[in-house]
């Protein structure tokens, strides 16, 4: 491939892969030590089509049942299943970069809600960041998701007005199951094809979001982590984890588009929950 | 709707009826009475563009840890969705009739298979007999497979040779993961759009795998229903279960018609099983 442009997934992907070591040493901090991630270092093929490969770091412990963050950084021609899904693609010839960070975090008590995000970059015909954040409790309380949104909502204001409402809306209309009629959780912000004209401050939002989420979603599980229940709540928690994989399996485009392609299934499906019932 | 033909589609919903409660005390058999399946009927709103209902009958117990044993009959006029998905729909207008039975059997026992049966009648333009039949152990044995195999190889052979051959070959292709390259199970059969030219033939191959599946099914959970197990098989048998959850909610033709249509997710999503694990 050649482009003109700096090379900004690089840089995207040098900030990405230090979040998501930032990230998992603040989740073993909540293990209090007892349990550390593992992580599974993938490439592509040498005869791949694509080049690239990931990080993919996951952890099973006391405080979380089950945490997954992982790192990816792809390029190469994008296949026609693909390049439909890619913005910009056709014009770029199916040439594609892609690369991001994306995690969900299963806690083990049922009051401590299921917190997701996923922050990418893609580079096309143009160049693209991307993300979402959202919060999913089976309990929830008022308390967490004041404090999650407000988070969010200090990105978006240093972002410009108007976004968090914006961002906060289109998250309402995505994380929702249709054939419930239920929202999936209690929200957060959603962003697509950013591309303001002005990378530094587009990457700048991108990265404020992600250390939003760094510094609420721990604390909150932080307060939910040892609080007492009993069978009734564990029982709601796995129901609502049923619907989170509902939601994945059936809505979410990230699994569509591992479905679709020839991606790695044990890293687009890293998101399932540990347990979940019906 | 005006149709010339007899009245073919209640035939068979009495067949399928008298089929779910024969099944239901069958299952409640190995129970040893200890748990009975709920009934709950749902019918279509009076001002719905379709007419008709169903009954579903769900069992939780020590044998079956879900157990659900579906009965539908429903016509009037497709939406577009549902036309897309009907053959011969859109040459009758839209209209279409449509019943069958519908059961998923997730044993409690990891040595216990998951069963799954559908039989149903479609008349849009032209009328149909479909239905499939297939086995799904964790720990398979071939004991197992070969007896549900030989009742089903039974019923094709009474209905043509070479029967068997080409729906257990179907069954194959349609019950398998792309995405993890394997199969969901040890198969069974699958047949669409049956239209021999001569209904009562058609029909009474499909009373026959029903009853081959009556045969075969609940004599093999009979047999594993009380073997000593441990947390190793559980954990195969959750993990095993959350394929078939993948399968169901990516692949799975009734359960996508489901999604594509105002269905009633209680119904399609019953196939979903009590516990799973990732």
């Amino acid at each position: 491939m050649t482009h003109d442009a700096p090379d900004r997934a690089s840089e995207a992907m040098r900030w990405f892969t230090g979040l998501q070591a930032r990230l998992c040493t603040r989740f073993e901090e909540l293990e209090g030590g007892a349990a550390r991630f593992e992580s599974t270092h993938w490439s592509k093929p040498a005869d791949h089509r694509l080049k690239g490969g990931g990080h993919m770091r996951m952890l099973r412990g006391a405080v979380f049942e089950k945490a997954g963050v992982n790192v990816s950084h792809v390029w190469g021609r994008a296949s026609d299943t693909g390049m439909a899904q890619l913005s910009g693609a056709e014009s770029a010839g199916g040439d594609f970069v892609a690369c991001g960070i994306s995690l969900v975090l299963h806690p083990a008590n049922p009051f401590a809600p299921t917190g997701h995000m996923n922050l990418r970059y893609l580079r096309t015909s143009g160049e693209w960041v991307a993300g979402c954040a959202d919060l999913t409790p089976a309990i929830p309380f008022d308390e967490d998701t004041a404090q999650f949104h407000a988070a969010l909502r200090a990105a978006c204001d240093r972002y410009r007005p108007g976004a968090y409402d914006e961002y906060r809306e289109w998250s309402d209309r995505y994380f929702f199951l249709p054939h419930r009629n239920e929202p999936r959780g209690v929200g957060g912000v959603f962003f697509d094809e950013l591309a303001s004209g002005d990378w530094a401050r587009d990457f700048a939002f991108q990265r404020d979001v992600g250390e939003a989420f760094l510094e609420a979603y721990p604390a909150i599980v932080a307060r939910r982590a040892r609080m007492p229940f009993g069978d009734a709540e564990r029982k709601r928690q796995l129901v609502k984890r049923g619907r989170y994989v509902e939601f994945n399996l059936v809505f979410d485009r990230g699994t569509r588009f591992g479905f679709a392609t020839d991606a790695n299934p044990d890293a687009y499906l890293m998101s399932l929950p540990p347990l979940a019932a019906w």
